[in-house]
Formats: structure tokens, sequence, C-alpha cells
């Protein structure tokens, strides 16, 4: 599981003096940085060849500014062309939100996606979990 | 069906030269603004009652800076305390990208979800589309 | 004089419950779209040549969500290589924000700026305002 | 001095594969908590007492998505009512960008700006820096 502590910004507020929803997929972003590596180890974007296809989150309890965010990520699943990530946003020792982001593997050249390729999809799936950690 | 032109601005896009994923559920919030009106005509925060409960986006093709975005939605679910907002991003005359918001009407005192008032109820359902436009 | 109309997001607030400072350089960004359409048409960014140098923000009172806001935007002066753009935030009948940008004319394989041409130094020079309007 | 890591996120770079202008007055915002502590230990909005006047950034050289930034940060400045923050970002070794943020001490319920206590002002003063330290 790749851990990545947050520090919340006041602007990452709203009027209902919480953590807005649309800050959470910025957060959940950074924290798959590692993740990107395992494609372009540099992250240039000469190379870059992930593109996202759907994200979805999931607010299970508000967060607030002036305490620290741990997002929680993992590969759920490992496919031909794409992957799956869960993460998860944790606050005060409780879930507060989680989501899934898929990506494909793509060319932009040709405007397709493209098979993982074999040594890529090992060193994804060290990051596979099946079931999340105990709670 | 409500529509709302965006345009892109300067930072909106990433390195890949495409409006970036994060941005787009800050487009969809902002053409919830009608919606929310519904609950709170002035929209002030005071007397906010709703919160997101689940927010997803499908990226369907890449939207571009320097062309007008139109945004879509309407509602498609109404139930006892929330309701399902579907959103479609169109650009240069394609649906790029669409989603879901479920939002609940929300006591933020007692921290609960309450039921929607049949008044609200009734002029909600006034954007309720069972079946897509016509595309 | 430049004029666009913005409305405020949800989350372009914050916890004091009104517009956030990170949120106007945004604001002013995607008004100064019509100038920097002056040098590149289509807004692509194969052909981009202008890079940002300084930005400032003046704060002269609070904006909220629930009321456009009219950004306004004039060519404050035109330089051998740069130009500053003056840009205000009106929201109610009131001036709450001011700010200017410094654009410099780039040559992003030579890594310098270059001197801005004769016929784009007079389209610049258009929108040249020396006093601002009538308040 | 203070000093802040800030990992850039993908979605930090704009379509000129840098990092994008309107993203560091928000790093330098995240770096700017531990002053706003003294004056809010917890950063509770209930008991909010600062206000931002202006906001300035000079761009001196491009950051970049895939390496780390520092931000460093001290006070130039304790007024009355205010205190000036100059904020610098690092990537790589060299100097990229670098502001100032004028910060009242504000009472929100009479709207008008009010004297800094002396014990407050003690604590500022710790981080005031007459010039940046050696480069």
């Amino acid at each position: 599981m790749l851990t990545k502590i947050i520090e919340p910004r006041f602007g990452d507020t709203d009027g209902l003096r919480h953590i807005n929803n649309t800050v959470v997929p910025s957060w959940f972003e950074e924290a798959r940085n590692p993740l990107y590596r395992i494609f372009m180890p540099d992250l240039t974007f000469e190379k870059w060849r992930l593109i996202l296809a759907h994200v979805e989150t999931d607010f299970l309890s508000e967060m607030r500014y002036g305490r620290d965010v741990e997002i929680r990520s993992w590969v759920e699943r490992v496919g031909t062309t794409s992957f799956t990530v869960h993460q998860e946003a944790w606050q005060n020792g409780a879930r507060r939100a989680c989501g899934k982001t898929v990506v494909v593997h793509y060319d932009f050249e040709a405007c397709k996606s493209i098979p993982i390729p074999d040594d890529l999809r090992a060193r994804l799936s060290e990051h596979l979990l099946e079931s999340p950690p105990d709670r």
C-alpha cells in the first residue's frame, strides 16, 4: 500500500468550512505519482502513455483544514490495457473519502489504448491488494 | 435540460495539452448552481442544506483550450433524501465527458440526511429526464 | 476595455465564506484569452510564445458566491518584449480586486524574450487605456 | 526560515508542460500555515482573524512536474495591523519563483483591521529576516 501525507491548504476548504469535494481528486492524483513513475520514471510528458478513463469518489464524512490527511493507494485490478487504482483519504483516524481511477495505457499518436507490457504489469502488480488492509 | 457555456482557462490544461481531469468536476459544480438555488435561492451558506455523497466522471475524449465547452445537466433521480444529477461536457459537437453527482439533503447541525420537502421535490422534478435528449 | 462575466463556483469559496484569494488570478487568466488570441489566434500550444513574469493582486473587499463577477481588463503598457495587463473584478457594483500581469513575448526554443512584432503591437495597443474608465 | 516540501501534481502543469502560474500562490498558501497557527493554533474558522490584502509573485524560471519543490518562507515586515511574508519556490537548486503576501489582522464582525497583540507580534518576529539567507 502506498501512503502519502497531504497538508490541507486554506483554499482547499469551501463555505461549508470543510474540504471541498473537487480537491480530493487532486490529492488522489498526487498520490498516484509513484504508479505513474512505473511507466515514465522521470515523469516527462514527451513519453507519456497514460490517460484517465474514469474517476469516482465517495465522500464518507467531512475533512477539515488544520489536520494532515493520509492518502492510501493500491492497485485493485490490472487488465490488458488498463488498471484500476483504489484510494482512500484518512483524517483523525477515520476514512473520509474513497475513490477509484481507471487508468488506460494509451498511445497518443495512434489515439488508441495499447497493452501494458509484461514487465510493467509485474511492477504494477506489486501494488495489488485483493482486499483492503485491516482497519 | 440546463445548459451552461464554459470558456476554458489556460491553467485548465495539463502537460498533455488537453483539459486536466480534475477540472471537469469544477465545471459540473458551476453548472449545478441552478439546482442548488432551488434549495437556497440566494446561495448563502448560513442556510445551506446540501452535501455531496458521490461524484463520478467518465472521460470519453479529450477537450482542448481555445474552444467553448457546453455543460448539459439534468436530474436523473429524485429519492427521499437525495437526488442524482447527470451532466455532460460537449466540445466541437462531441460529448467529451459525462458524470453523475449524488447530492444529499442534509441537516448540518443534526449531522444527518433529511427528506426533501414536497415543494422542492416538485421543482427538482421539472429537471428530470428519463433518457438523455436526442443526440 | 474587455469584459468577461464569471459565475462563481461553490468550490471558489473558502472557510471564510468568501471567494478564496487563489481563485482571482484564474479568473483574470480566463479574461486574458482575447489578448492571448492576438498572438495565437487559435490558442494552440505548439506555437505558444507568451510567458508570465509577474502577477499581483490587490484584494479590496470580499466577493461572494451566488452573484456574478465582472472582470474588466485592459492593456496598461506595451514594451519592447513585454506588456502589462491591468484587470479588475467587480461584484454588486463595487470594485473588489484589481491586479497586474506582466506578459513576456518569449521564444521557448531559444529560452529568451523576443520583440513584439509591430502588427501585434498595434493590435495590443487597441486595448491600451492610459487611465481607468470613469467609475 | 520556514521550509515546506511540495510534490507537484500532474494537474499543476499546463499546456506549456511547466507548472502553471496560478498554482504557485496555492503552494505559498500551504507554506504559510505555520504563520497562521500563531494566530489560530488549531486553524479553525470560527476565530479566524486574518485576511489577505495583497499577493504578488515573480516567475523567474520554469518549474517542472516530477521533482520536489521547496518553499522557503519568512516574515519581512511586522506592522501595526499587518505583516508581509516573503516566499520562494526552489527546484533543482535554483530559485524559480518568489512572492510577497500582505496579511492583515482583521475583525470580521467589525469589518476593520485591528492591531496585532504584542505576544503574537513577538512570535511573528521570530520569523523575521532582514535579508534573505545566503544562496
